[in-house]
């Protein structure tokens, strides 16, 4: 193996607390990074940093952690232009919502879909995004929610089995029939590619009896559960959430007291999607009433063709600093360790020793331009376990 | 010359209204282009597309024209990170605001702000803008001021002499005084360098009178008018702007009835800036009253380090969708041909046989994508009078 450091590094975002500054962020100022194959082996201030086989100067700008992207819907297929266009100039559209996307993904091939995939991770990554989980959820049939799994699982290692998306239309007569399909035969075919059960609990998809029975047969089949819960209404999906100790509870945008509790005190984090909110203009997430309860809370993109087709996690710091109460630094936190913790993962989301090299260099001196330099594309450079890929 | 054609552009936006679907976007699906040198030779659909000497397949790409982003402040020196990390985590911060920028603008060599000018050029013409109007204002001195315009002029066409952006801090106790050196000695110093005279038409700033006193002054020099107007407060701004027969009355965030009634009946176009909104969490401008009224709008970035640091005309369209009214169509037109029309330029903002080749290819089927995936990177060539630089 050969190492490598990256030296002069303006400000280093560590998410360690022990170091640097001795903030969350752990912020440590003209530091440098060293990597060893996929893991990082050194990080400090550059003065101190031994030798290497290669060295890259920052030269002034900043680096991050690779941003952990914990919620997106990557494998459909069909195009929605039209009816966001619609739905953003007023004009009437008999949109089919997601049941465009479950017709056209149904009739995609294997191919299609796969390529899809590869295109949007892509994207995300000469983003700066290093991890990013998805779903299925537009089969809606054991074979399309299986295959869904089956291509999803070639791009990355977070799969999310969401049969319990909508009811299927082909259900639309008898849900608890679709309820028995996705918790028997379509769990047996998906369990096997995925890591984690998902299900939307909402007045329209599934209730708190419906998603604690989906979510309990998915962990009896070793899927670990996390819930899109309280997006469009109150509701139980958030206390489900923390009573069955999800790993998230995903949108969080229609809280109570007890929600917000509830969410401070379990192990479950509060993933915060505003890029829906902005794309369908609908009210904030509160953020700063659940980092004030003491939550945990992750940002994420929610990328979907139908309510947030953004793959940006700049986009979504920005946003939630301007509308959601968060600090730049919280926002960060958020969209790395955070995103992170919503996976259970801590071999990502910090720059530290034993950590995978997953490392985001920006055209800007500080993380904060994230946020104080909207929509404009500062990641000049992008390694992944290693790897410089941008 | 050789001759380049891009074919295949699944959709192509002219601005022209006699073109293509007949909108005020002249949308041609499946078009190509011909560039021969600097200048646009022919538009139309691809299979029509005449033998050229090169041919690009956008396969299925579309393309608009560059952006014409008509208002921002990019001649300065000095960091305000710590400035807008306070005040979005809600700390205090004793924060010089504009006066801060002007002692590192004074400060800088000529070259640092040469520097920093390419630094933004560079980065906006990478983002799609191929037009940048950029302005004086933080030298509020003869020779700081004329200085900022001489540096401006090596970079771009479109230079605009803001000395009056607010009273100098040396003329603290005589705002009089520095109306009189605006008019004066500077204007005299600043006319050979710029196109334009700008005024910061504000409360704590400069009055209606003064205001016209200014812009009166710089047009018996050659200079034609624009104005800062009505972007905290009401305020005469606008009524002027229209008076004087101004290129623009840039903002125009707070409007009276009678301010957007005579933005629709003069020549004056309204230019919006939503990245200030955004990055100070003020009121939305309502672009939808004013295209009501018949105004024509343009959309602009007002990139300057203290209100507004993006750079990022697709993220104004993005906002400009969601908040103020305007549809995915409206928002791209404004954006390009608004902004031309901002600058009284009939050159740019349209692709048309004879306009300069100034074009955008979109890593999308449709302009529509620059609403409905917002934050993501979506230029993916651009070219800027026929010479590709990205
Ligand atoms: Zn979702
Ligand atoms: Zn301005």
């Amino acid at each position: 193996m050969t190492t490598t450091a990256v030296t002069h590094i303006a400000s280093l975002v560590t998410n360690d607390p022990s170091l640097g500054n001795g903030t969350p962020l752990g912020l440590i100022q003209d530091a440098a990074v060293v990597i060893d194959g996929d893991r990082i082996v050194w990080t400090g201030e550059s003065s101190k940093a031994p030798a290497t086989d290669n060295v890259l100067d920052a030269a002034g700008r900043a680096m991050i952690p690779g941003f952990v992207d914990s919620h997106s819907h990557l494998v459909f297929a069909g195009d929605r232009t039209q009816e966001f266009n619609a739905r953003m100039s007023g004009q009437p559209y008999t949109a089919g919502g997601i049941r465009t996307t479950v017709a056209a993904t149904r009739e995609a091939s294997d191919e299609q879909l796969s390529a899809n995939v590869a295109h949007y991770l892509a994207e995300a990554l000469r983003q700066g995004t290093t991890t990013l989980e998805t779903k299925s959820g537009y089969g809606l049939t054991v074979e399309d929610e299986a295959r869904a799994l089956r291509i999803a699982s070639r791009h990355t290692d977070e799969v999310t089995y969401l049969g319990a998306h909508v009811v299927s239309p082909d259900y639309a007569d008898d849900p608890a029939g679709y309820v028995d399909l996705v918790t028997g035969p379509m769990l047996d075919a998906c369990a096997p590619h995925a890591r984690w059960i998902d299900v939307f609990c909402e007045r329209g998809a599934f209730d708190g009896d419906q998603a604690r029975a989906i979510l309990t047969a998915g962990r009896a089949k070793g899927l670990h559960p996390r819930i899109h819960a309280n997006q469009l209404t109150y509701g139980p999906g958030v206390q489900l959430a923390v009573e069955l100790d999800a790993a998230s509870a995903d949108h969080c945008t229609h809280l109570t007291d007890a929600d917000v509790d509830a969410l401070g005190q379990g192990d479950t984090v509060a993933t915060l999607l505003p890029g829906a909110e902005f794309s369908t203009r609908a009210t904030w997430p509160d953020a700063r009433r659940l980092l004030d309860a003491g939550a945990t809370v992750a940002l994420s993109t929610d990328c979907n063709p139908g309510s947030s087709f953004t793959s940006s996690m700049p986009f979504c710091i920005a946003l939630a600093v301007r509308d959601m109460g968060m600090t730049p630094d919280e926002a960060l936190w958020s969209a790395t360790a955070g995103g992170a913790a919503a996976l259970r993962r801590t071999d990502i989301g910090r720059i530290t020793p034993g950590a995978r090299a997953d490392l985001v260099l920006l055209d800007a001196p500080s993380h904060v331009h994230l946020a104080y330099r909207p929509g404009v594309p500062l990641v000049s450079a992008v390694w992944r376990g290693g790897q410089r890929v941008e």
